[in-house]
């Protein structure tokens, strides 16, 4: 067997037993621990080449785990919860509604919405997203107390998501309550939200700076006498980092039966990470927001977490969500709270596939696998080889001639390319300003008797120098730029 | 001794031997892997309380290590290089030099530019900055390729970056070369920087994807037989997540005696969680750019990798870099190429500081860092308790009533906060709205004997209803609301 072809070969048991659970059971779990990085991105041009009996010692691979959910994951969609509590955030009924339909639409398993008792509207607007008749189920997120279940019940959904702080700072000046008294309250909630035949989550705030031996308590006791569906981890200031996740859920895993779910803020921009180590480390649901809107600057992000679960496993990501769906739900967001998308988001923000550099551009013409670990086309979006710098490497210039349909030489475009450098060094350069510069070329060509080419040539090699007198030099240096592409390498560029 | 203030009890060898490198001898790692989580931001509001014998069992700590560099690295900045391949990047003399100046006013250890080979004026920028007497080393990052070498030694950079292609990707689609050649080159290009006495480090490309016993092999000969003073790693293709990052650095350290520098990629929004687990592994040197710009959607960004850092190693960070330039240094760069600030930015996003739900709002009215792990005033920032929606929380009404130096009685805030809250659920509210709210309600104390109160008060009655037909509903749910605030329980809001 090929140890980076078989999960079962690679099942690294560490001294626990994988622990069943609803969302998990052992069956499944030794199937989806197949999570083997890029070798499960098959079936299109990003697909990498397998050789099973000469394996690459690849130190990227994941090693397969019995613990590792990385190939089943639900995802509980906030932005209607915490994606409320963003600064910009004000949804009214329809906008509501058109976002649940769109996160309906992509598939997310979970939809969460506001406490139905911070105002009346919000309640009515649980109810009414209710009634929609999604595929995903509904949510709401209350404070562990009956005044909160005893209407959320009512609201029509199908569960309720806890939480109470429970780490020193929040005992002593968020709710003044002492854990004895958090776990009485749990108990009791969670016992009467059963009752109506309702899912459950108890989940501690900011676990992360809670007492482990408190958390542990509290977890099992909710678990094993309040038989709740989930117990949640939430790091709700940002502070966790990924090995500290892993370590806290791998810890919480040994210690309860039922489903783990994780909330990781993004303060210091490490919350796509942590959720990937919470699943590493058999975390069963991620939280996410469109955009990652929240508290502060918010959550795990839908869009880079699912980017980030598709370079693990393609087509586990892609049977369960409509990625297609991405652009338009995260433009719907953004408009709905009035923001930009982040120039620097993943998948879609607008040079999330554009390649620029020299030896990039060079490789990514000749396979994008070389530079892209996603495929553009799997979210509907399209990739860009920028060719008006001076790092512009004449591959880039030679697949935009093509893109043209002219006729040139290697040589001719090796020259152009040394122009157009020596140009972008004085001036940012249009698209325009590169396509006239082929075009001169061409002409050139196509008319080589005629004097009106060598005048048009004259007009191009005139305007180059007095836009920079370098260019000779330039033009000096261009032997030297041949031999270096005569031995493969590309003529500039760094990566 | 106490388990949490102690690094030398926390040591927790694993097999390897802590090794010296010329960045991070023994002694002092000893001293810098005392790395205690927030333990160590002491000396301000955002102080962690510290009771050395009887500490308190928090997951979220980091547990000392000989071989973690948290409290012991070096920033390459390279907005200049990488920088310069994000899409909108074009900077001329003027914008190298003032961002140049910025970051070594910041306090970055180094600033890496483009290759001089990439165009005539790429080689006159790097002669230009090296002359310009800053206290940051530069840096230019070249191929490793004699023809490149030659040109960098010659324009007076501090050292050069040396970097080839090393997955088979790579290999095939990019360069052509085989490992034998790489070998071969980088040992004769190593050889030459040194004998010009400058500092030199060989990077692989596309690390992640690469074999491993290449890798290990590679870096061993120009290490002991270049003597190289850095490897790097890099994520080329943004693929890497933590877990692996840690392993791979970690199994590095293990074979090299230099330091070892990480280069991440953050295509899907791990960069700066994986720069944190290379250090906890034992890599010195993590480079950065401002807002992260690069190819694609870019590398670390420098800003939230120092925010990362500082929830780490209080002290150390701020003792390094001057936190106060990083907005003035990211609004520079940001108007250089063209781009907004993204919303969700780590500590400069316009929300980085805003907290909107009630439960939230109180909290840190009474202690910012029960939601805030990075203290806003470190960075020259503020933050902003958002009042003026439903999520609103009496006690974020209460702050700003004291801020308008009003006066009013708790249970007066409380029937205002409801009303407000009812608006909200109606319309967008703004601050005037609400301060106009509180105002009408002081008036009637002021005027409490004459008729125009009662009116007044009319109209602000009338004005609810017809905004919003649930005011009775709100109003009648008041006293339950109370008696959850008598028992400590903030009014709503979900955390």
């Amino acid at each position: 067997m090929c140890p980076t072809c078989d999960a079962s070969q690679q099942g690294v048991p560490n001294g626990t037993p994988a622990i069943p659970t609803s969302q998990n059971p052992p069956a499944i779990n030794g199937t989806s621990s197949a999570s083997n990085g890029l070798t499960n991105g098959s079936g299109s041009g990003h697909a990498q080449e397998h050789t099973p009996h000469n394996p690459r010692r690849q130190p990227f691979a994941s090693v397969g785990d019995y613990l590792s959910n990385v190939s089943n994951f639900s995802i509980i969609e906030s932005t209607l919860r915490e994606g409320e509590q963003f600064a910009n955030a004000f949804f009214d009924t329809d906008t509501k509604v058109r976002i649940a339909k769109a996160l309906d639409a992509f598939g997310v398993e979970y939809i969460e919405l506001t406490n139905p008792t911070s105002s009346e509207q919000s309640r009515k607007d649980c109810e009414i997203i209710c009634k929609l008749g999604l595929k995903a189920k509904i949510l709401t997120h209350v404070r562990c107390h009956m005044d909160d279940a005893k209407l959320a019940v009512e609201t029509g959904v199908d569960g309720l998501d806890l939480v109470i702080g429970t780490s020193p700072q929040l005992m002593q000046h968020s709710h003044g309550k002492t854990m004895d008294y958090i776990r009485e309250t749990a108990l009791e909630v969670i016992s009467f939200v059963k009752s109506k035949g309702l899912e459950v989550r108890f989940s501690s705030e900011d676990s992360f700076r809670s007492d482990l031996v408190d958390l542990l308590n509290i977890y099992s006791a909710v678990d094993r006498i309040g038989g709740v569906n989930r117990v949640g981890i939430a790091d709700t200031i940002g502070v966790a980092n990924p090995r500290q996740v892993y370590d806290l859920v791998r810890t919480l895993r040994g210690c309860v039966h039922c489903d783990i779910e994780t909330h990781m803020h993004n303060d210091t921009g490490c919350a796509i990470a942590n959720s990937l180590c919470a699943l590493e480390a058999g975390a069963t649901h991620v939280d996410t927001s469109v955009l990652g809107i929240g508290e502060r600057n918010g959550i795990t992000p839908l869009g880079g977490f699912v980017a980030r679960m598709l370079t693990l496993d393609r087509d586990y990501v892609r049977s369960k969500y409509d990625l297609a769906k991405l652009k338009p739900l995260e433009d719907l967001v953004a408009s709905a709270v009035e923001i930009n998308i982040p120039f620097n988001n993943p998948v879609t923000g607008f040079c999330a596939f554009t390649h620029k550099a020299g030896i990039h551009a060079k490789a990514i013409l000749a396979n994008p696998t070389t530079y892209e670990i996603i495929n553009p086309a799997d979210f509907g979006m399209t990739r860009y080889v920028h060719f008006a710098s001076r790092l512009t490497g004449w591959n880039a210039i030679k697949s935009r001639v093509e893109q043209l349909g002219l006729v040139m030489t290697d040589s001719q475009i090796k020259q152009c390319t040394a122009k157009i450098k020596a140009m972008a060094d004085v001036r940012h350069l249009a698209i325009e300003d590169i396509d006239k510069k082929h075009q001169f070329q061409v002409k050139e060509q196509e008319m080589a008797a005629e004097p009106e080419a060598r005048e048009l040539d004259h007009v191009v090699e005139e305007q180059t120098k007095v836009l920079n007198g370098v260019v000779g030099e330039v033009d000096g240096r261009e032997e030297k730029v041949e031999a270096l592409n005569g031995e493969g390498v590309v003529v500039n560029g760094t990566a």
